[in-house]
């Protein structure tokens, strides 16, 4: 087998995802860090070298690259039971990545990153203006999913799929990003679900 | 094989993208409209039994909805050349679709759905704040895309999948939005090759 390695700044939840798939499938990961603040994704080497996207995380599988967080976590889970054998529940976890990568990534990770890292004083007006919008687009993300929720233990199907994984990773930290978890009764019960996992490991 | 209805507004490239993958493998698709400006996806019905998200596309399959225009595409596809059968490549497709829905779609989309359809004098001004920015990481991920054309005839390995056929629908459409394709050689150069595929249509 090919060696793994990620490149990855461990305080992004778009890495952990990554991680937490690996650890879910008994699978090593070597794991190179950059500082996304200092700006060492945005680098002449490595853009020519690892994506010239500037963004991590990537996963490098021998001396390919793949950019892309949930690209990564579909390469890893492939033949093992987190991506489900049927047709149509596939394409509905391809749904739910897709869905978290445009409606809630974007808001719940975006207001994390600014209150938690740049700081809410440092930020710019622009930036300011879109906290309130953000932060209705980041409860309507999550109220899809509590509703979800409500009558599923699991996004797919009867059992983990990657959408959780790939849902859990910046939901359970939302609180960072000023969103009240405890407001969604259904999704807490489901993270509750998540870090009972065999080989579950935490963000830090 | 279970009946296909694909709900849509015939002006978004999102239900276009699963138009033009059907038509390239030579499937049926029964068409239902909504007008989004109107609200046509925000109902109560809508929201009860289409997609609680309240956006289309929704692919109907048999009695099943699947939002999300990029896993309609990959449940369309399944089993076709236009999903790699090797495994590194199947999951740089993957890549490709969610830099669409996270770098390109957000901005490329976004700025023509403003300019066309609202109309710049109707912006709020968030929205005329959000001009620039959106400009720039437009600009940015046609950018990523003209690099690797430059030296790919298609996104991923030697042929067509449906990397391509999710980015060429808002790319092709791209000027609307304000953005100038004619400064991307390597992009008009490949939309000449999508169209020129067989059982290619148009998006109207």
């Amino acid at each position: 087998m090919e060696s793994l390695v990620l490149h990855e700044d461990a305080r992004s939840g778009n890495c952990y995802k990554i991680r937490l798939t690996a650890a879910l499938l008994g699978q090593a990961l070597e794991r190179v860090s950059y500082d996304i603040i200092r700006g060492e994704t945005r680098t002449p080497e490595f853009l020519s070298q690892i994506n010239a996207n500037g963004r991590i995380p990537v996963l490098q599988i021998g001396d390919r690259y793949l950019p892309e967080s949930n690209a990564a976590c579909f390469y890893l889970a492939e033949g093992s039971a987190l991506i489900p054998q049927d047709r149509f529940d596939r394409a509905d976890m391809l749904r739910w990545m897709f869905f978290e990568q445009y409606n809630h990534e974007p808001n719940i990770a975006t207001l994390r990153f600014w209150l938690l890292y740049v700081g809410e004083r440092n930020l710019t007006e622009l930036q300011r203006h879109q906290l309130l919008p953000k932060r209705m687009a980041g409860d309507d993300a999550l109220t899809v999913m509590d509703r979800h929720l409500a009558d599923h233990a699991w996004l797919v199907g009867t059992s983990v799929t990657l959408a959780d994984i790939v849902l859990y990773a910046y939901t359970h930290i939302a609180e960072a990003g000023g969103f009240r978890l405890r407001d969604y009764a259904h999704i807490c019960a489901w993270l509750d679900r998540v870090q009972a996992l065999p080989g579950y490991v935490s963000m830090d």
